[in-house]
């Protein structure tokens, strides 16, 4: 099969970052999924894990959301069957999505919404786990359960996770959603997705909250420089509130900062679950499931902003480039058919 | 009335730390019980407080855990009456309990188990909520609600409120309770308390866990030295599981060995909830009032270790130095009276 590797940690403007080759078509384990990828996107993870590769001369391939057919099913799967179209976020452990055929553990995967293109649909399901397990799972909203007084801020709202946060944290009635851009058209993004309100995190935060009269916000995430936010968002929180990340930080933060506050802090790392193997991975393919259906019924859409095509050494360094720009609003997807064929693959 | 005070921040060995005045008696606010004190408790907390007195000239009242008599009741106290025997943990922003008579908002006290003598009862409000609001409203874990293949280390168990973790924990059925001690008379307290295991936290924890066939754990608290055990604690706890703490770091811990768990950390403040004041603090009522049953049907019992009396400067000063030495077991106690005449008053 066609796949996009990498064989050393090189720099995205490098033309040598991927290389294309020729692999062995892969063999389903009994619970995986073999699938005909028709989609990936690129995250912030894929760079990093970039950067981590050993030059131990063997093809690394990176690539962890997509969307894609079945073509065959392990002798243990259950609930898919060949021709079905399904979405995932991939595992850390395994060979990634850059590729034309893929293997996945079925239990962390589902059916995907057929009201979205492949690019569309490859877009979300990295981000979107994320948001889910780190709002829903661990911050304990949950979709239709109101919440009075409360608000939540998403710093740095208008990249792939945070778009995602925007719309799963809407899901809740009541609670004020408050995200932070820096640009116009990130902060018109961020509004788009469905923020009640949009602050600048190059300007005083706290300042600005005042401005709307909130004087304390119950949960805040920080999705990206957590070292220069961590103690603007200590400051901020509410008694017994919560700061969610899901990116390390380059010092370790004050974290007595929040004790006064009996407050928390969680970290979400989307492949932790995957990691777990088995049962206890099953979670993503119930919340993607979940996500299936609110997406059908137009509750979630697609945070989709740019398409490259075709799946090729030269695409893929081109979405780590702009990935790592910092500059990115939504989700950059890559197709495996230009993209004015992808509708008629679908 | 008589008041045990502190003009400055000295150490508990000087005979000057704390001296006896004569001050007005308190008048009852609306919400306010005016409790005549029977026994107070000292605890790590009012040791901190008492090294941050600066030296205004004021006289100030420490002293937060208590147990009393109402004797009178503000116009919008709702559930007690003059006469009625209670106990609470107080609050940092007003006068403590080291004195013949207190104000307390009657939303953070209960009406406190008649099987105890009231040094016993002194003894648990402050380390009963502060296990409570951690384990069960941070950490989830419920009373009667079974837990299966799972796991709490308590790291220094021996203490006030590891003593009263380990019981809490307890209440869960099927979770396996293990806290950390260093010396004889501390292990066997902890296994008296109701320690399934007890492991040496001055010798290797992960090593000791490993011979217990335990390989992770999904919640740990750090009563103690949180410098010392947290990077122990992120190596040993589960995938999604959660550290709690309850004393600040000296140096900021290296929160980044959580991330590729997907684990939690919380702190627990027990004087950040009466500092919300009004309905917001009433959950310390109610966990003192669930308390109090859970003492009188036998489920839970005093950590009551030493008691001190009557209740003087010379009394707590003697209390700060123990409490100080690190070497204490359970809970010091001081009451009004002589030991021997506190049952008749009881």
């Amino acid at each position: 099969m066609k796949s996009i590797a990498q064989y050393s940690a090189r720099t995205a403007y490098d033309p040598q970052c991927f290389v294309d080759v020729d692999l062995p078509d892969p063999i389903p384990g009994d619970f995986d999924l073999l699938v005909e990828i028709e989609a990936v996107s690129v995250n912030p993870a894929d760079a990093r894990v970039r950067m981590r590769k050993t030059d131990d001369g063997h093809p690394k391939i990176l690539g962890y959301d997509a969307a894609g057919r079945v073509r065959a099913v392990g002798s243990a799967v259950k609930g898919f069957s060949p021709g079905d179209l399904v979405w995932y976020a991939g595992d850390l452990d395994r060979a990634g999505t850059n590729a034309e055929l893929h293997l996945v553990d079925h239990r962390i995967a589902a059916h995907r919404p057929g009201s979205l293109s492949a690019s569309e649909a490859a877009s979300l399901p990295l981000t979107l786990l994320t948001a889910w397990e780190l709002l829903i799972d661990k911050m304990g909203l949950k979709p239709d359960q109101p919440r009075h007084h409360e608000s939540i801020l998403i710093i740095n709202g208008a990249g792939g996770t945070g778009s995602m946060m925007i719309q799963i944290a809407r899901l809740v009635p009541g609670l004020t959603v408050i995200a932070t851009a820096s640009r116009p058209e990130t902060k018109s993004w961020c509004e788009n997705m469905g923020a009640h309100h949009v602050l600048d995190h190059r300007a005083d935060m706290a300042a600005q909250l005042d401005q709307l009269g909130i004087e304390t916000v119950d949960q805040i995430v920080l999705l990206a420089a957590p070292d220069k936010h961590f103690p603007t968002a200590a400051g901020i929180v509410a008694p017994f509130g919560a700061i969610g990340c899901i990116v390390p930080f380059d010092n370790p933060p004050d974290m007595n900062l929040l004790m006064g506050k009996s407050a928390s802090f969680h970290w979400e790392f989307m492949f932790a679950r995957p990691r777990l193997g088995g049962e206890k991975s099953a979670r993503q393919g119930e919340i993607l499931t979940t996500a299936t259906d609110l997406v059908q019924s137009g509750r979630l859409r697609s945070t989709l902003a740019r398409t490259l095509s075709p799946l090729s050494s030269e695409t893929v360094r081109t979405a780590h480039e702009l990935i790592e720009s910092g500059q990115t609003i939504g989700k950059i997807a890559i197709t495996k058919n230009l993209i004015n064929q992808e509708n008629k693959n679908d």
